[in-house]
């Protein structure tokens, strides 16, 4: 569906875009500029996630560039491929814009997008484009996986794995939000405007995981929701966690701000870590999975239900 | 990404959307719940489009039915992968919602979607909630097509098709915004409320077809496209036009709306018929493909260009 744009054509918009997202990929058999994409046919199943970021929901464009705010959608949508044990290859990107935007700041957004697919072995092959009052950017991510992992498939006996600590991009919102700037606070404030995804950590996390996801609304939302689909109880070591060779930096981090590190870590969002449940993963350890219901969380009072992240 | 709701839990939403678009299809590994959906390897190239459409800039809630909205979503997307000669297969859906729809309001969102889905051959696998001041909803298609026909493949000596009569949705604005209504009128604004699209039709024109397709924008825009891919001349003839057996409807419509029908015809859009170039194809002709560039229009004056749709 067509929109007017008054800075700039769609037609230009879109010429520009299709050349940040042009890669010598032989898959794409038809790119942008058609109907539609065609890609060849793959070797296994297929993974498919959309994800929707809308302007002051999601992200703030005086606080985040507009490659950031490429970045962070995109890592979203990358994240859950991930999370189910699959490799991302294609993305298609539909965004709605005011038209009051540089050309450039536009295509910085693709340029962020390119990026994160880059990282992640994706593509952009698609799009759309049009007007609202507000920016909306909703991609779609394809990919595949031989073996999906799930979210129900945790055993009793299994241990809880984490493929990095998460509360960085919780942090970032917090710091943001107080106006604290400086040293650690600023790697805090950069992971919630487009976190840095270990994409290379999920595919080591994965590797014989009984369940896997990743974590977008918070360490305890997740846990929760694999504990109930895979009807078990997740016990939660505080202690282990406080063993994470990031659980210092966080720390002072969290001591500056003036909140509790354990509520960054157990209810901050957005850093799309990934959590795991099997023997012996190649993640870090902190918990068992155990007969029963819900969370257990040992070592550390349970963060106040008050406390929200950003969305 | 988690979004806070007034009017119901994004959980209890999301579980009358699984009940919705729930069916009996043994290719969908893992549906609607994970962190993203699974189908089974497709056994040709896939087809993947996206199309986002706004609130007050691509339909009105005081205009169409929440179905209706849904319906004109989905129809889009599917005539995309029609346009390529494909079928469609899934649908991921993305929405952003005010939170102050009610619950049945956004139900029926989904079964106008899972109902247009249905009518095409194809089922929703997952989706995304999130929450913004103007309804958006962003629909991505992913279909199976065997040999894509591109807009690039219309050869000199080829006849021009239509599958359908396009104008009928243009039709429908004019009346919405000049408040007239009755009889055949009532028809074209429940087309420009959710399109009709004919997907018996858009396969039989597909089949031998050089170029293919869908009228998203109008019949001279989308010509112009298809001619410059393809590097010749479309020649379109309006007293071809004139014998479709909807022409003489469409006019009296015209008529009553005091606008003229070939601009109804040429530069109306959104109704999703399909444009096709070859030999002896299952369409109704309209014109020749001539070496050359750009379009010629026989028997009828160039629309003015300051005539234009919804969007």
């Amino acid at each position: 569906m067509a929109s007017n744009f008054p800075k700039w054509s769609e037609r230009e918009l879109i010429f520009n875009i299709s050349e940040i997202f042009a890669e010598a990929n032989s898959d794409v058999l038809v790119g942008i500029g058609d109907d539609a994409a065609v890609v060849s046919r793959p070797e296994t199943s297929l993974v498919v996630t959309t994800d929707m970021a809308v302007e002051d929901v999601h992200f703030k464009v005086n606080w985040s560039s507009a490659q950031e705010i490429g970045r962070k959608v995109a890592a979203a949508n990358l994240a859950d491929i991930y999370a189910m044990g699959g490799k991302p290859k294609y993305l298609t990107v539909a965004m709605a814009a005011t038209g009051n935007e540089e050309l450039e700041w536009m295509l910085d957004v693709a340029r962020g997008i390119a990026h994160e697919a880059h990282i992640a072995g994706a593509q952009v092959i698609g799009g759309d484009l049009s007007k609202s009052e507000k920016i909306v950017i909703s991609i779609t991510a394809i990919g595949e996986c031989a073996k999906p992992i799930l979210r129900s498939g945790a055993e009793a006996g299994d241990s809880i794995y984490i493929s990095n600590l998460p509360g960085w991009s919780a942090a970032g919102l917090i710091a943001l939000t107080k106006e604290i700037r400086g040293g650690a606070i600023d790697f805090a404030i950069s992971e919630h405007r487009a976190p840095s995804v270990d994409y290379d950590n999920a595919e080591q996390i994965a590797i014989n995981a009984n369940s896997l996801c990743d974590i977008s609304d918070s360490l305890l939302i997740q846990s929760e929701q694999m504990a109930e689909a895979s009807g078990v109880q997740f016990e939660i070591d505080a202690d282990l966690i406080a063993k994470h060779p990031d659980f210092a930096e966080l720390s002072q981090i969290a001591e500056l701000l003036n909140v509790s590190v354990f509520d960054l870590i157990l209810s901050g969002g957005e850093d799309h870590v990934f959590l795991a449940t099997g023997r012996a993963l190649k993640g870090f350890e902190i918990g068992k999975v155990l007969p029963g219901s819900g969370i257990r969380l040992l070592h550390v009072a349970t963060p106040q239900p008050g406390w929200k992240h950003f969305n």
